[in-house]
């Protein structure tokens, strides 16, 4: 299968692509060009029958369940959890789309979202046990990869499972849902990968030298003033966004990329507004005193340029995806589709379309994420 | 003083700017060209001698002298603060930088940290008065403009004295610092301009005709659970954005620009990253049920496009810009410093190099400033 | 009819374009947009019944007709033949393509292929009635408007022949197709439009103040040595190009814009390459002798800035489109198809899914030809 | 020596570039980047003492020598003439730039504008050997690589002067000046390099898999109608570019790249036009009859994205450049100069100034260079 649609054969012997079917039908004129062949989506996601990866365990009005129950229109819902775990639909909607290989992981909050700590260990390792054998194994095996998943809420475990879904269970990475539910479900804590007792994991994510891609969970709505009245923007991308771009915000002002230079984050959403922002931030910060705002050694953009990689998922805008390939550059963005929350055939349609030189579109399709995943 | 630098008389007669001081000294080489002479900036600070404008009133720990006196270099502080009464160096600042006109408000949090109504009210009227006496009258009158500020702490009073700006002190518009405290500074009770009780003054606004700039204010970083640890964000231009970005959704989302479909909303720094968002959240939103998501009755990039005009206020980063300019088009974005907190000479060298097309530079730097606020 | 597809009512009540027919069928998914309707395309053919507007009269072998006979499929000249005289059928395509307004032109060389100037003089009133009557009464006259058509041959009575289409005939401009014919077919003399003796002409035109379209002729092969062997690249867009934008040099150079400023001259095929290399021909002619160079008093780019509009006709990339408008700014760049020797639906698939912001597409599609048109 | 100047330790110890000399003196603003150190510039002149390469011999109206004399300030030509030949200026003007190596060539027209092949060939030789004895050797030689001139009059002789460049000399590989003079210089004869006669060169050129330079030569003004009484735009940039971009559409329709398919192609002056036009000559050419427009079997933008590498020389418009990135992507853009017709102070000026992101900066001014001519 060739990986551009754009060198078919031709009536006139000259490579154009041509005729028959044009838009008003009219001879010599070209065809629409079919879908690019071979792209690779790698924030796609599944759940699996070992619990209710959209639902904190126990429930809380906060998470994803809760405010997807409460705002979205009930066939969109019961058409997203159909697909989420229906791997001959997937494999359809990805032949029909253009999407060689997708890289899968559990649905958010997923194991985040699970408050206590032995659990939630054990539900990732079964978690991770299930997500190899239905879709690492069987008919379909060359058309996924998995993202590893593991408890925070336990880092030394999370450590432990990491290195085991690496190397035991060939994963491409971890992917993590943001913050992890700690203690007491009406206490609201919460714990950040940038504080002390996640540092286990951080040295042996750098030993493995897989990425990891940090997904967003919902912000609880009680967290924000301004949100007050207007509870579901906390679920809305917006809330998304604003949530995990302050937790890598969190990250790069901790230190963490200076003691371990060559972590490798992976963003979806086009980097959540970061790309928009950080240097803004950075021209403000030159003003601030020695110390005071952090343990980082170089303006925030630095580390955004050097370990971030970002996807465009759930991105169907042009002038967002420039806007982060110009902070970032070419070899650190990646196409992404966000199934099945997304329609890969929409976002097909529209990456596919984008009026982008073919070698960036072949880096932003497959040539990226063959790098940054290690994909032969 | 014409509006263009690019059309001097040189020595060949052609037009071609020319000569002698070229980079490197080598003949008939072109000179650098200077700044473009006519801009015209509109989020530019003052202070008075009323009142701390920078401090709630009584003192509040998440107050924006809070964090300035916390985190930013005592030599930054000091020199923003000479500058901001300064009018004679203003002048000199404005020459250098091809400014010709400032419109000017009050600094952050002004009007909306005093938390008695009836002294916001009061000071506000004071403020007024000074800033016609000191920057619309005298030797320099030509080259101010004055936003009016008021206090939304009592909506009615606010009405009322946004009429008073208009009408008796020719204010080019209204500027208000985001939320306003009311009640007890222990509660952390503040009022969005969303709230019912605004009402009266939206209705004034409307009748007036005269743009709102909705201009930001830190918020207090006890309002966000990921901000523990690195508070300094909520008052880095990353809390500000995110605060104001979240007020002009509760704007959109109330149903205000239904009501009052002619309201002018200014918003700096580019539009506190909603340019880069905004789409995706349309995009999401589109599968929410009828009636949970707010009284509006159109996308949100429907109004953003109709209802927002963006300056580029502190920003210095030209994909930044340009998203801008690509979702509101370009006769809705203008040029802005944020003076004294931004330093006019740097943001014109970075306007005046940016490599776009003359006349969308010129409807940058004046021409949407002259229809927006109606200067002759 | 409403001027965007965007704003339609939708199921959920919040005005955002829904549901049955996604791409891939899934609920509440949103359906693909719709051409927008209104635009106005005005760089678009027609032939009569008078002469062979395709050929020189007499025939020479490097006109339009030569060339497309040889080198073009059989199909797709037949198809173009059929469709440039077909009112019914223009009608239909401009419906399905959202176009409402189509200006009208003779096909390329048209008058300025008729080397008897008088022969060329009485065409050009015969051709100019024909449109009139065709295109201006009956049931479309609402749909088209007319490019006066004119025989620089005879400049004095191309100005009046000028002076009756827009005053009699109401014409919206006029139309020239390159360089005209002169003397002897085997001597291949050629007038362009910056010799001396077509200065009454240029004088009418400054005075009916319409815009001057000029568009391409094809160049004879035999006027270049680097074409031997390759002569289809002279009637190609390549050699269209070429010798229109040598031509708008030629007008830039003679001083013609310094003496009637006030010109408006439309470019097709977004300005015939010059966008690109414009401000470098200005880069290298500073360093030319006073005099030497030319009558002209300013920078090229300056008068490219100021004189001209530019269309997309036969362009479908929008780094092209994007590189003009950064030349000359969005006020003056006009959507246009080139039909029929372009396919209208192609062209609008293209240029209605570009991403650009909503106020420029309007500019783009209908609002600027309104303004350079006098359209109401 | 650091790679950017971005990373530079400062006061506050977070690596924010900072103070004293901010444009105003205002305490902990920022300092203006200086330079971006370790660039590659590859098209570069220098001249010899062997023969007037600025002149075709024997000395024929349209050379380069000729018009320059003619239209050139006298000062300017001097400044030239004196820079050529001097190596200390040529190294403190790359110092005070931030060039760290220049790949050096003759003048045009070089060797491609002496007449008689024996003393074309034999001249190439000893322009080879003194360009290798004096950029080579010395104390700079780690400052300069060296592009190859061959006769294209006598191709067999190329060939072999192709092959001592590359295996003996050590050259980045082989610069043409466009086509070359035979014959009579009344005749006005030239050989194109797509000519059957250059077959044995493009052989030996395809084995040594080294890349060739297809710089420009002015084209003598007798070559088109349209220039007649404008004759300096044949030798200005914009007579260049299309001389040279129409070389290049003989070399890609005479299916040279196809019978050489790893052939890589260097073109200065952001693509010669080429990356604003190319899609548009395909997509006419789609209509095409079978065979009878080029022996090629692929669309000419094929060509374009595979076999050409483009330079930004004497390029200062950041939308040209914007342009050619999105024809052929990040990796086949280039940094150049063009000294000394260029000033590299200014084109570094602007190339470091440029708002893209810091990979592909990286990219343009050294990183393609250096897989590209095989530096270490």
């Amino acid at each position: 299968m060739s990986s551009t649609a754009k060198e078919t054969a031709t009536a006139n012997g000259i490579g154009y692509p041509t005729t028959v079917n044009s838009p008003s039908g009219r001879p010599t004129f070209i065809k629409r060009n079919p879908h690019l062949s071979g792209k690779i989506a790698i924030e796609e996601h599944v759940n699996t029958n070992i619990f209710n990866s959209l639902s904190t365990n126990p429930y809380t009005k906060g998470s994803n369940e809760g405010w997807e129950g409460t705002y979205y229109q009930k066939a969109f819902m019961e058409d997203v959890q159909y697909r989420l775990g229906n791997i001959e639909e997937r494999i359809k909607q990805m032949d029909a789309a253009g999407i060689a290989i997708m890289a899968l992981s559990l649905m958010s909050p997923g194991i985040q979202g699970i408050f206590d700590p032995a659990e939630a260990t054990e539900t990732a390792s079964k978690v991770n046990d299930q997500m190899h054998k239905l879709y690492r194994t069987g008919p379909h095996a060359d058309r996924f990869l998995t993202w590893g998943c593991v408890a925070m809420q336990d880092p030394q475990a999370a450590a432990m499972e990491a290195e085991r879904c690496v190397k035991e269970l060939g994963c491409c990475g971890i992917l993590i849902n943001g913050f992890s539910d700690v203690g007491s479900p009406d206490a609201g804590d919460v714990r950040y990968l940038d504080e002390p007792q996640c540092e286990p994991f951080w040295a042996k994510l750098a030993e493995l030298d897989v990425p990891l891609y940090l997904h967003p969970r919902n912000v609880a709505p009680t967290q924000s003033r301004v949100l007050r009245g207007y509870e579901f923007l906390a679920g809305s991308p917006w809330g998304f966004a604003r949530e995990t771009a302050e937790h890598v915000l969190r990250l790069m002002l901790s230190g963490l990329f200076d003691r371990y230079p060559g972590l490798r984050i992976v963003l979806g959403h086009c980097g959540e507004g970061l790309p928009f922002a950080i240097k803004r931030v950075d021209h403000r910060m030159r003003h601030f005193r020695k110390g005071v705002s952090g343990a980082h050694q170089h303006p925030l953009s630095h580390y955004f340029a050097k370990n971030f990689w970002i996807t465009s998922s759930g991105v169907l805008t042009q002038s967002t995806l420039e806007c982060t390939i110009r902070e970032v550059g070419v070899d650190r963005v990646l196409f992404s589709a966000d199934y099945p929350l997304e329609d890969v055939i929409e976002m097909a349609d529209w990456f596919d379309g984008l009026e982008i030189d073919d070698p960036t579109r072949a880096k932003l399709a497959y040539g990226n994420a063959k790098i940054l995943l290690g994909i032969k």
